[in-house]
């Protein structure tokens, strides 16, 4: 089969490495540009496990004339805004690893990112990359917001019992932990080894840009109005996500009932595990599988979801590739297991 | 002044390992036997960081005439019910860092310990040793329940809020971390670092021991039924316990009516501290401390109160350490600062 | 191409799941049986990551007819002997992974392994399956004794200027840490999180196994006596070798001289990467890479050669793997890339 | 007893939080100014474990009246020379942590530390603050020069077997790793968690500027010349050195031989330990000691020695503290069992 040329924008991140990782062994893909800023002209073998030690980071430009169908995009939120109009007007497929697209409401961009919204007419274009919920859509697409890792654990974890009227919409905390990674390959103090191990500390508690995301592709969904609280946990691993996730039933359902909703949108998912014990991030690590257990608590009328991924993979670079799987009609799972 | 005698039951392990630290160095104490079953015999130090080569773990017997005012026992859950008794019939100040004597109700304490509860009489005399809210009764008896770890920061973190009537006595959803000293030092697959490392996982789901007695304490505080949903994980860690507690508001209330909850409450207790920013584990770690940290959310008509100690310390040996203290008529900190 | 059967013992330890791992993936291979001692009857989901839910460790019994072509053997020390001679005798390729076939020399065996040697005249047939080295006689056999994980970093850091007598063959000094999934997936305190976590300790300073393997095999290759310190280490990773080798140069030798006799035994060799800068362990991690690099102190007359790999790949599962695609016929990358 | 009042310059890093720790819990001075320079106007405790929410970390300057008898310097190289000289001026004990310093040979300093040695006469009164093996030159000084983390580590450990010629002094390897904290607090991609954790890597081989310190204190302590090769790793704890140290014996000397040069040197010194079996790092965390230990392979004629200390307590401000204790008359141990 005739590969297609892809290109990865920031590329020096652990996204991007990522992305090129899974990139590079794809069997109908051919890995092309890679372009970061900072380390433009690096070799890539300076920053990732890359076995070309000739191959340099390329020149991060507007300018540059790109050579590849479709464009990872992997850079800080409000980098890809600059560049996505461009990339979608030269008529490439573009997946969005970032934020910059995945709030169509503007107002909500700017509150939680602390920043203005500058896609223009493109971001109505682009459509939401979860491919377990969104697959006509994204095959349809050329443009793709690839979900938050947070985002992809919590609404995979509540999206069926949601659907299904099985929780009170307005009763769900998400209490999450994630690997280190998820801050991105920068310098600072806060992320530096001798301040992150041996601790745990909770950030932006009520205040993280995931949560307008959560509430509005959960509401989508389900089709009522969802209101969360997410409070997210910096802890000592480099890789994985972990959230345990807490609803009110709006019945008297068993264990049965909830599984039954799992089952009924995941049993054709091929990356989505329902184990019959309670999840381990390292069963998901360095895998674009997450892992979703439910358990119902009678005496507090109560569920709790659990559910764990890479946020390297599942949570980043794999579903991006997933994403890219659906929008160049590949087969789901190709380059992926 | 004179000092008083101690002995150790269950040296060999962590708690008692750092009981024997503090005891080692308290001004008024003096750190005498120190038992220990498996390692009876072998030298403290190639089990502790223990200065002296020489000194070997004793015999563990009911027979042994414990030369010592003050017995710690740091022992698996259902071993101190086997030798408190005998202990207190001898006069002894009897300090219990195991869950055996802490849940008053034999059936309730059956069904979370899976164990029959052998204590007889002496379970009724049996004080829970929470000083911040317990601190009369503790100083005027000789056998004290240490409370668990996980209970600590929970009670600790709830109590002032449901004293004060702010929350919703059967709303809270408590969300813990542990390091991985919390399970023991014991030769288990499941606590090897090649499992623990780079991994997340939570355990005992509803069914957790601390339950009844987080409830339990929390209802006689606040004289009303309070209900829980507890999960703890077990995180790659060795020391530290951190709590993110959730509750409904049972009014309108801010922040600072949750921080006069607080400050009341807490004002001239020395190890409870009340920083006013995210609290993390590093700054308990090997300290009698415990730091809780409270917002609102208006928004939710929730507040998450964040607590965070160290195992083995506030939650093991340094409380069992401030607990002597009061009943021995010594000044609360003495030598936990 | 038609596909051989491959079966594993000794499954549900760390090397064993990661022989599973390659083994699944292997094109030209079926994992077929899998069997294990302690854990026969378990899931293997419960030990391992491992989609199907339903698959159960097999008993472990000599008795058992065995459904394979190739038999992995990854045992602990002494196992294997009990069982190579009947697999053999079944005309079973046999590929061992643990340390009882590796020493010829009965009595060196007795010293290090504390065990007597009975695997009777199958020992002589055993090849030593170090493919960079002993790719003739590997493609030749049916019988092969996997080098160790430290002994594999060590040898081929050393051989090539042993070879072209760069130095002094009685200077040597291999400074190596592990991370603890070298140890094996067992209960013990002293791999337990809580100990290992934040601590470094060497261990069988001058006593450890992979001595006679590392001189009886240099030995050979460079046709002189060859005499080492070794001293290992046990770190705070989970995989990965680290060898820091230190040798007195038998001349005036430069790094292009040392370079020269790593470009020539290596250049064709795909698992050996010769970087040009200090190498890291998660450069190798999850790969069946061996990264090594030296430097000339010209001032010291010395020189020092680093390598690292992944001890569960390179150094187990991924080098026996290689082995097989050597005595299959297969290409020696085949499922390892 | 009358209390000194000390200063410390620096005070955001590891070594001047560790510093003010100690200090402010020593019996005999008074923790008084604390000074920073990015991170002046800031809170202490937003960056270290402090109690005190309002104190802040002073605006570093050279203007500044310095309101203390002893100043501890805890600044990057180069930074002391600019300030020494001028509170030497004003008649303050100056204990030096850094490296500025410690080599009198301002050529050798220029060459390993790439910096101009600026300190003009000051230099020459400067004391080399290893108290085990120089404390009547620091108790008769005002003026030390505390030494580095790997050469108090090294030093210690080969200066009994060089002082007593039972090794060749041109034979010894020095294979070091280090905590992250031996870093420094600072804010870089390379100290990053996501980096260093499950990772090892080599650094400054040949090149690190404690070669030159190591060569010339055991020089001068042994009256001869001595050569040294030295290879420190970065590994993935927080604290702790921990060095692993070859050399040839001059002379059949046994374990007894070599036992008796310790126990000759250091049977009065209260910080180093002699223990009877291989050290580990968790043994000397948040300590003062430093543990040896030796042992003699007859059939390599060599001796291996190992030590191990907290980076942040004797291979800096413990140390500091201990000087202290010297310069001021104070009992060597104060404040640091």
């Amino acid at each position: 089969m005739k590969q297609m040329r892809t290109a990865v924008f920031g590329a020096s991140g652990y996204a991007g490495g990522e992305l090129m990782r899974l990139l590079a062994r794809h069997p109908l893909v051919q890995l092309g540009q890679v372009f970061a800023k900072s380390f433009a002209g690096s070799a890539i073998s300076s920053v990732h496990a890359w076995d070309d030690e000739d191959a340099v980071f390329k020149e991060f430009s507007t300018a540059h004339a790109v050579d590849a169908e479709v464009c990872f995009l992997a850079l800080p939120h409000g980098e890809a805004m600059e560049i996505a109009p461009m990339l979608l007007g030269q008529g490439k497929i573009v997946i969005d690893l970032g934020g910059d697209h995945r709030l169509k409401d503007r107002a909500l961009f700017e509150k939680y990112y602390k920043k203005q919204q500058t896609s223009g007419a493109v971001l109505d274009e682009a459509v939401y990359g979860l491919p377990e919920w969104n697959s006509t859509a994204i095959r349809a697409s050329r443009f793709v917001a690839n979900p938050g890792c947070y985002a992809t654990s919590a609404i995979l974890a509540l999206a069926p019992v949601l659907a299904e009227g099985l929780i009170e919409p307005d009763s769900i905390i998400i209490d999450s932990m994630s690997g280190v990674s998820g801050a991105g390959r920068k310098a600072a103090i806060e992320y530096s080894f001798s301040e992150v191990n041996e601790n745990v500390k909770a950030y932006r508690i009520g205040d993280h840009q995931h949560i307008p995301e959560i509430e509005t592709v959960l509401g989508e969904i389900s089709e009522q109005e969802v209101k969360i609280t997410f409070t997210p946990h910096l802890i000592p691993i480099t890789r994985g996500i972990y959230s345990t996730t807490y609803a009110t039933l709006s019945g008297a359902f068993s264990n049965s009932d909830v599984n039954e909703a799992f089952q009924k949108h995941y049993a054709n998912k091929p990356f989505v595990r329902l184990p019959g014990s309670i999840p381990e991030v390292r069963r998901v690590t360095n895998t674009n599988f997450i892992d979703i257990y439910s358990t119902v608590l009678p005496e507090r009328n109560q569920v709790i979801i659990i559910s764990t991924l890479d946020n390297l993979v599942k949570g980043a670079a794999g579903q991006a590739v997933q994403n890219m799987n659906l929008v160049c009609g590949f087969p789901e799972t190709e380059g992926l297991l």
